[in-house]
């Protein structure tokens, strides 16, 4: 089986690499040519000239793109090169409708499609320890296994296309809630006195332990903000979970009041940086 | 060195017998008797008639109960057998003012304190992999570090008298948060229609995964909300941490937002339940 990847950002040049030294990958194609060409030149695979092109080339698509809108245009520029029987597996995190309609445009082909959502940040994209969530056939799952086990250590079946989204989605909104939860907890640590460092430490021994506070506690108590997770993007994927919970008749009252706050950040221009920013607004005043 | 325990509660009598399988237990003290009598027996130690009669047997006395008020009665009742020299060390979950006051009394004695505060549940007790947040005397910890080290694995010296106490507000600060947020989520991904095992299973390998979820996650999805951490003892904690944050200047939304919805919790009879019972408010409509 041989992979082209679309999409060579923050997660998916790692993504492509964890691919490529698996011996999985054959061709990249990125939004900016220059990306894709070095990536493409440091891993000797063939950097495509559109992802109509990858599409014609390979047995498995893989995107990983910002946007509802970036995934369906990626689908819809590849259409013209894509084979019957090829998968294409969508990586990106992005709405359940975006996944559904995405699919029935890949299966017009005769072609295959995952929704495949993935979580475990920047780290997990580069040590391959990614959990995926995916949404579609049983069967092309299992085709598409090998794929996903070189990306990640934990790949689980949620359902029929959609259903990959859906659980990525809840697993946004419990990071929007993580991230009040830590940044309110340390910034009362920084008033109370307390070493960061050794409260970091012992607090993540036990049953406030996360993988926030561990991966991201010591760096934002030390004013460290770089990406990691960007907030402007978790700010969109809130925005669309706030919709499907409106769907279903329902609130996410914690992750509303994360948007509200990543919308006072981005005010200030602090979009680019990660998530934990939010302990900007928190923390003592410098 | 030879050790005795008061306090023989749910995470009590788990310290205690990991002590007596390294060796240190010599007595026990309960306020019910026949829970000391019992243990007792049970690990071949002494049953102490009083804490005034435990603490003149042991080197080390060892406190693990409910309230701060409780702690204070404790040193109190131990004050008239406690020789000078003894440890005594201060496992509750109290103020880092009551840590102070117990401290003071203690020195008058001649013997020395130290407030270490615990985390890691009932599992943490029980596994002896508790997390120890240590206030006081750096020579004084070194002294009692073994008998932490029987009942936890990571043990933290936060600083003087009292800063144990602090690191652990933060913790139950956290505690709280990340309550709010594995609820919310897990209530989100139950409306979506998600099969909740496979859910937890997969948002606990990535950047939303936390103890929390991996331990409570499972159980509060089925409608089992047996303690764990009984939620009005949390509800109490919370109380002190809101007082202390009042007292910097500052305040704790997520903390008061949770113990506000334990105390609706409470009045509909659920308090001796575990804190993830914060589900039954969350979750849709059985």
């Amino acid at each position: 089986m041989r992979a082209g990847f679309i999409g060579l950002g923050a997660m998916g040049a790692h993504m492509a690499r964890n691919l490529a030294q698996q011996g999985w990958l054959g061709a990249v194609w990125n939004r900016t040519p220059a990306t894709a060409q070095a990536l493409a030149g440091e891993l000797g695979v063939a950097c495509a000239a559109s992802p109509a092109e990858l599409a014609a080339t390979v047995d498995a698509v893989l995107i990983c793109v910002s946007a509802d809108a970036d995934v369906l245009a990626m689908i819809d520029a590849l259409l013209p090169g894509l084979r019957p029987g090829t998968l294409v597996i969508d990586l990106s995190t992005v709405g359940s409708a975006t996944a559904r309609a995405a699919a029935r445009r890949v299966r017009e082909r005769g072609a295959d499609f995952l929704d495949a959502p993935v979580t475990g940040g920047v780290e997990g994209a580069r040590n391959a320890t990614l959990a995926i969530m995916v949404g579609g056939a049983a069967d092309t799952l299992e085709r598409a296994r090998p794929l996903l086990a070189a990306m990640g250590s934990r790949v689980v079946h949620m359902g029929d296309t959609g259903m990959g989204q859906a659980a990525k989605a809840v697993n946004q909104v419990m990071c929007a809630g993580i991230n009040q939860a830590v940044t309110e907890a340390l910034a009362f640590g920084e008033r109370l006195g307390l070493d960061m460092g050794k409260l970091i430490e012992v607090v993540s021994g036990g049953a406030a332990g996360n993988w926030f506070l561990d991966k991201r506690g010591p760096t934002m108590t030390q004013d460290v903000f770089r990406p990691g997770f960007k907030l402007a993007l978790h700010h969109k994927d809130l925005k669309i979970c706030e919709a499907m919970a409106e769907d279903l008749g329902t609130a996410l009252p914690l992750s509303t009041a994360t948007r509200q706050d990543y919308e006072r950040l981005m005010a200030a221009g602090h979009g680019e940086e990660d998530i934990s920013a939010l302990y900007r607004l928190k923390r003592p005043a410098r």
